[in-house]
């Protein structure tokens, strides 16, 4: 198998696997109860929180978990959102956000907020200048993705940041490609609030969280016992949680090292670009590691990806979430493609775990697949 | 290690954790993806939701997965409040529910919503006829525990759940102690949705679900991808919802047996009724299988389960997510005990894996814990 899909889901990294297997048998405690065992299995949580909270450069305390990037980006958006309304209904967001963005903001809309949806360039970004152009006196909170699942393209974060801080506008991103994938640290970003997901970057899934800096109010999304200092109850994943904080160790340790053999095998890939009719989208080299994506002239995404697939190849045509049930990247679209042309993009990554034999073997499979599909 | 507290979180089963581990590791694809492995994931799920749907008499379509019980009370509540507000904004709780039904049901009031909560009998039931007369003509929707961790009590779900049809209530039932260890029949109730949680059953944690009659209007909790027919977002706690499957299987199969075996060892932890001011709380023997509570006079709560605790025995003062941060049991207040009856609940439970071995060994250590904490 040749799996060339890290940004839909990472497969697991066996020392997370081994670290997340005796808390799901023998170490069962309900990590609030008031014995040693519950005490034992809290502080191994706290431990988890802590590593996580050193791969963003947060503190231990501004760490949430949830049971995904699409709760966090749901509990962010609405938890700052209503704690914050005095301030002003106006939220701003991009076309290109995942649906976990794209539709809590709908239904805020719903409940009298007013959300603009700012437009990318023809790279994917959303350019500082666009968001500053877009406030108004009643902007309460800004949301943009870090890195595109999509298109791979990275928006400038920190400055939008700093353009936001003036104006005393809340941000929160979606950082749910980045996180250890990339170096992040919210201090230096200077954003309020980003979100990550676990199996993004080699732990399990059923495991998110967000970074809510320390001093914020905050409504929660989920009610109940005093779990995640109160701001998200619920008896916590706790083989997740453990799994999740060994994953933030490891991608801290090998970040650069895997970055370099990300990028390296990617650019591999770019012959694919001698080819006739193969255009790249979105921004390079400014881009999320290994991720390369890209529109074939007369070839449907599905019947390229059909095709991969009886090779034992995956790769894919943007967020899973998004792409299932349609049949042309709505982010394409929003970036102001056509139909045919956002039917045609194909997105794909390398790994760490990728190999040159299998990049070559893509290659050479890849530009058979073109010459069969366009007859 | 001697553990009665199977209402707190249960150990999971070895046949559990076995059909998780592979799609914690090599089965590691997006169920969404479009592709032969994330349809073979996607239809492995699908059959872990036929097995719940079997344990409680629902149609597939009708469960949907979450991360905790937690997530499922405040999904439902919330979920059908917004959905249906048209019909009226009154809504009837009781005063000994859940923190994870009683808080999100406090966020509702502060969005205009009015709800009763209503107070239990002092064995901690709520009768139906107490539901009857709180019915207004702008009530929406009824939320009650079908049966309650901290005191074991049983409500009538099924009658409560007649008189709400005849006059179009919504009714819910926080069901997360009962299911897979009762018989629970949806149909047979008659209930509109019910929340369940795996790890009370011999599931993981990480994963709850919900009942939601099919039919119903419903507004997520969680936006984003089409995951859940739609009713709640986030890539799937994949090898979690393997495990709830394979969980619920195992509940269905050992129903009978392991409730007849619970409730015996229980019967013999009621000899400790015959020593001196040891009093039975929660009605009687209408009530969860293997679950005890008690008061026992002069002797606080935090100190007995230390003492339990310091020969390795487990149990508990109620939910956990109640107790945790406070002295005496909430639901015990409600019940109209005094705040130092209140401080002096124990509240255990024998699992299928209790012995007869165990449950002597905590008789005599037990006893020997009151002469010494009475001083």
């Amino acid at each position: 198998m040749i799996y060339l899909d890290y940004y839909s889901t990472s497969p697991i990294e066996d020392e997370v696997c081994e670290a997340m297997y005796p808390y799901l048998k023998e170490r069962f405690f309900n990590p609030l109860s008031k014995n040693k065992m519950g005490a034992m299995i809290k502080e191994e949580i706290e431990k988890a929180r802590s590593k996580v909270a050193k791969l963003i450069n947060a503190s231990d305390d501004e760490i949430i978990f949830t049971s995904s990037g699409t709760e966090s980006n749901n509990a962010v958006i609405k938890g700052l959102s209503f704690a914050y309304e005095k301030r002003g209904k106006h939220i701003i967001t991009s076309k290109s956000e995942h649906h976990s963005v794209l539709n809590p903001m709908r239904s805020l809309e719903r409940m009298g907020f007013y959300v603009t949806f700012l437009s990318p360039d023809k790279h994917g970004e959303i350019k500082p200048s666009s968001v500053e152009s877009a406030i108004r006196d009643d902007t309460m909170l800004v949301s943009l993705s870090f890195g595109s699942v999509d298109v791979g393209t990275i928006n400038n974060i920190k400055e939008i940041a700093k353009i936001l801080k003036k104006k005393d506008i809340l941000f929160h991103t979606d950082a749910v490609a980045a996180v250890g994938n990339m170096h992040i640290d919210v201090k230096d970003l200077g954003v309020d609030s980003l979100s990550f997901s676990s199996h993004i970057f080699g732990g399990p899934k059923g495991v998110g969280g967000f970074y809510l800096r320390d001093g914020l109010r905050f409504m929660p999304l989920i009610y109940g016992g005093p779990q995640e200092f109160g701001k998200r109850a619920g008896t916590e994943n706790v083989p997740g949680i453990i799994g999740t904080g060994v994953a933030a160790e490891l991608a801290m340790l090998n970040l650069d090292k895997r970055t370099e053999k990300r990028n390296k095998l990617a650019s591999e890939i770019k012959k694919i670009f001698s080819f006739d009719g193969i255009e790249l989208v979105g921004k390079d080299p400014e881009r999320l590691p290994g991720h390369l994506s890209f529109i074939i002239d007369k070839v449907k995404s599905s019947d390229m990806i059909s095709y991969l697939e009886s090779y034992d190849i995956y790769v894919s045509s943007g967020s899973p979430c998004v792409s299932y049930a349609l049949k042309a990247s709505p982010v394409l679209m929003s970036m102001g493609y056509t139909f045919e042309q956002a039917s045609s993009i194909i997105t794909l990554s390398t790994g760490h775990k990728t190999t040159e034999e299998e990049v070559n073997l893509f290659l050479e499979i890849f530009e058979r697949g073109i010459k069969k599909l366009r007859g």
